[in-house]
């Protein structure tokens, strides 16, 4: 295997013979998919950076990788400081460094599959400022000098039944068809992958803990579709599924059909389609019409067969977690417990019910400090022992055929302190004004972040994520368009919330170097009845059952309407889970969910 | 006196002599001023309308006025219906339906002095949709048709001495100058009137209820600068206060300056400026660069001088307003008040104060049903008794030397219906909330306005209007960039709040038909010395002193921490306002703020 020194002098050698330079390496695939495959961790394999967002630069004499916040750290235990130069985002955007950095007149590769037209642009101006141009590369030369780049997966399509989709693909298609009719379009290009996967009511295996396959369509305005897939992973009973209206066709074949739609008016979406899927488009002679992807909103809007999946999934998670918690109770004291073996173990309870196709993402099972690492991901290297007078934070979740679920428990190990009880209870006050929350129609999610921060804010705490995002429909944890968060640093709260949207319920409060608190149940949009309510209102029904640690609780900062929440839903969890369970397990889960009593009350 | 049919007329005359087949008419004047003087009624003069937002649209076959729902009634009462047809606005845009009405190839006039060029732009674009263009008017081609036209007012500048503005003139233009250098520009142009009278220390008074002159500046970065105005309207105290460092030239010459700043890096903001500004700095060769007017935000945070200002306003202001609300509760029950009688009696305890210089806007005077038109505005016409068992809306303000206040307090006259009282304490505990808020610094106004929303939505009610708008000193009473509002119909609240804006809080609830109810007071952003907080934080120090009417407050609706927030403003109420009242009015007033007691606990 070769070393990373050697990695980037390969690259830059073959960037001299392609007459380039430089490179832009971003960490994703040609849909700008937030997990990819292996083929497409380019980042990876030249840097050594196994983070999950982040990008390089690479000049003839300087080379530049960018991450966050999350991975300050991590880089620099991954990421040679002799060969790259650590740059932080937001701070530093790559277009900034390149107007510092790039000759005048250089010439800046990058991959146009692999950023959408709207960073090309922004590229382009900064470049320009300094005289040098960003150039499309028509293959990628990290592939040219990667020799023992994985194949994509070869993983077959999966039907997905209609009983769980709640509705046909033709059907969905007539949806898609009747919206490109109204806009005078003849057809959409889809290219985000669970959009393809929703929209053909078909799942893959060829990402990690999101189970879609690798694939672009076009959509036509008479409802036929082309899918464009590896032929290999369709079997009889997928073509079977997809019908006549859909021509599967070579995935390779996509950018030539592209080019074929002369004359057509095309949509495709900015936020969602790469920069080439436009330039291939406008060089046929298409005419590009932006607009969002008429899958997202649908995906986006469960219908009863995908909630009702999604609860009996609920049902059987929360059974494994229960089992997991009351394990985690008798274990834990003895202090022989990780990070890692617990994570462990969640997933036997999980994969336990049977059903289990994948966990929905990595698992975050953070003990003491590593709480507080808000994207925490065990490894070897940081697994830290589960010690006595500890929280222990973990945010798990599966992927089940019928539904995704994603939950965060925060559990006292021994003791907790009072601090600590203040703000887990200050945390579980936001967790429970968001889930009662009352409000009209058109309500964007942005606009109820703050129910679920004022407790926090009280005290001049705060945490510095989002508070909640959408879930797919066995697809990804983490869906659009809908987001319940605001504020300069979380954008993307401004979708009006809509009956059938799920939603995760999460607020936190993190201190760094000693513990991490966070409390997440899913929620359904739901339509609500209010007696002489002047127009239509929603609220949230929640989806998640698994109990909230009462020792973590101090009553005596609840009100009456905060203490009977949390008793309604723990006779909700026993009322759910405990028929699941037995012995120990159930006795603990009726202790454990039992209404707060007046001793706690304080 | 000519009527209506006659101009009209009169104009497309004039039209068809310009060989112009169209021509739009807005309501505003050349600094996009929300109140505008006589001399630019041209909507007014054109149709008769009175209200206060609007504009029209002339055709040689057809004439429609566009207004929003608060004038939907309003407009059938003034404008003849045989002359013009009645569009709402935003159902249907002057863009859009002039893409319907205009013939092809018809050439559209506008007046680019009273219109952004955002409009313009948007215009101009649906026009050509249709093969028709927009053309701008070197002059109003009503102003040629209108004869009686008032004179621009003449009144003279006034000196806002430095005690009350807290900075010279000097120091603001010096800021100016280096926001200018930081951005390598030569010059800012300012045209919005209030930014001129913040920047130069001055005031006027050529608009009603905004003390403020008509004039533009141009502010270089050497911290000189050019104010172009009238120069019969400045007085030898006006020219030494301005001092060497401020050139005062005619207002006519404006446009001439702009056209004589070639090749200058000019700064203007499309927001504020009209589109005629653009273009003469373009056809004169100035590089004009779009950002907001640079006195915006340092006008929208007070300084320690124009908060003391605002205080000793307010001092006065709530006597006055106490007095009245005495008044009121003394001969309202007799049943020969009336909406305008009361107005005028609390215009005439303001004026008693010695101070008040004019109303900062026209009072809000609503008995009954009248309470639940937001906007509405008493008239001969419309003036109604204020009668037994129904509720009484006061929204009213005066403009001080020292202040601008602006408070709506809303009485039971008689015996309150107990829906009256539940919605009254549904909007006190929102106004409760948000004047209690606790946030971080960087919080943007429209991440708080569901705190104020919050008790409606539960019961499936709401109010059409945002929570609470910027305040000026001794200026707008309407003042941006600062909003308490979110939503889609409410946007503008994507300011960062910052230590020293004043704001309104002014949660409500209307009734159509019935009653309207609405609970406002001004509020001060202040920084927030929170015990562990771990970043800074802000809160709001509530500025407006005035009994809330507990006879409208269901006490058992509150919790304990919304009753210690009503008596302890209360005992600030009978603190600040009581020694200023004498004998039943002092005595009414200790009633009136006396704590919430047990009967009223329910």
């Amino acid at each position: 295997m070769s070393t990373y020194h050697d990695r980037l002098a390969a690259l830059r050698e073959e960037l001299e013979r392609r007459r380039l330079d430089g490179f832009v390496v971003p960490l994703t695939d040609e849909h700008m998919s937030e997990y990819v495959g292996a083929y497409a961790q380019r980042l990876a394999w030249l840097t050594g950076f196994q983070g999950s967002a982040g990008s390089a630069v690479v000049l003839p004499a300087a080379a530049a990788i960018f991450v966050d916040g999350r991975y300050t750290l991590q880089v620099r235990e991954q990421v040679s400081p002799d060969l790259w130069s650590y740059q932080s985002v937001p701070e530093t955007s790559i277009a900034q460094w390149l107007e510092t950095h790039a000759q005048e007149g250089a010439r800046i590769g990058y991959d146009p599959w692999l950023h959408t037209r709207g960073w090309a642009k922004a590229a382009s101006a900064a470049l320009a400022a300094r005289g040098a141009t960003l150039v499309a590369v028509d293959t990628n030369p990290i592939d040219a000098v990667w020799p023992d780049r994985p194949a994509p997966s070869d993983a077959r399509l999966i039907v997905h039944p209609e009983g769980l989709a709640g509705r046909s693909s033709a059907d969905k298609r007539q949806e898609i068809a009747d919206w490109l009719a109204m806009r005078g379009a003849d057809a959409a290009v889809l290219s985000a992958l669970d959009s393809i996967a929703w929209t053909f009511n078909v799942r893959g295996a060829d990402v990690d803990r999101t189970p879609v396959a690798l694939a672009y369509a076009i959509v036509h305005a008479d409802a036929t579709a082309e899918l464009f897939v590896a032929p290999e992973k369709i079997g009889g009973d997928v073509v079977q599924h997809l019908g006549n209206a859909v021509t599967v066709r070579p995935r390779d074949a996509f950018a030539g059909a592209l080019r074929g739609l002369m004359g057509k008016r095309i949509i495709a979406d900015p936020e969602r389609a790469v920069a080439a899927i436009f330039s291939e488009l406008e060089a046929g002679g298409a005419t590009v019409v932006e607009a969002r992807d008429p899958a997202v909103l649908p995906k986006a809007i469960k219908n009863d067969a995908e909630i009702a999946g999604h609860k009996a999934a609920q049902l059987r998670d929360g059974a494994a977690l229960a089992r997991f918690l009351h394990w985690l109770s008798v274990e834990a004291p003895g202090g022989s417990l990780t990070e890692l073996s617990a994570a462990d173990r969640l997933h036997a309870f999980r994969a336990e019910t049977g059903l289990l196709r994948d966990l929905s993402f990595d698992t975050i099972s953070g003990a003491g400090p590593n709480g507080a690492v808000v994207h925490y991901r065990v490894s070897a290297d940081s697994d830290r022992a589960i010690t006595a007078d500890s929280l222990y934070l973990v945010d798990s979740g599966g992927q089940y055929q019928d539904g995704t679920t994603d939950v965060t428990r925060t559990v006292a190990v021994g003791t907790p302190s009072a601090e600590m009880r203040d703000r887990f209870t200050r945390v579980l006050k936001g967790h429970i004004a968001l889930a009662r929350a009352v409000f009209p129609e058109g309500t964007r999610g942005g606009q109820l972040d703050v129910l679920a921060r004022q407790f926090l804010w009280a005290a001049g705490l705060d945490y510095a994520h989002g508070t909640g995002h959408g879930v797919g429909a066995y697809l990804s944890v983490h869906e659009g368009p809908q987001r319940i968060a605001s504020g300069a640093a979380f954008s993307g709260g401004d979708e009006p919330l809509r009956a059938g949207m799920i939603l995760s319920n999460e607020p936190g409060y993190y201190k760094a170097g000693e513990y991490g608190i966070r409390i997440e149940n899913l929620i359904l949009v739901e339509r609500r009845d209010v007696a002489g309510a002047e127009k239509p209102m929603l609220g949230f029904e929640t989806l998640t059952f698994a109990p909230i640690d009462r020792t973590l609780i101090d009553v005596a900062l609840l009100d009456g309407g905060e203490r009977g929440w949390i008793d309604a839903y723990h006779a909700d969890v026993l009322r759910v889970i405990g028929p699941q369970l037995e012995g120990d397990a159930r006795q603990w889960l009726e202790r454990q969910t039992a209404p707060l009593d007046r001793e706690q009350r304080g």
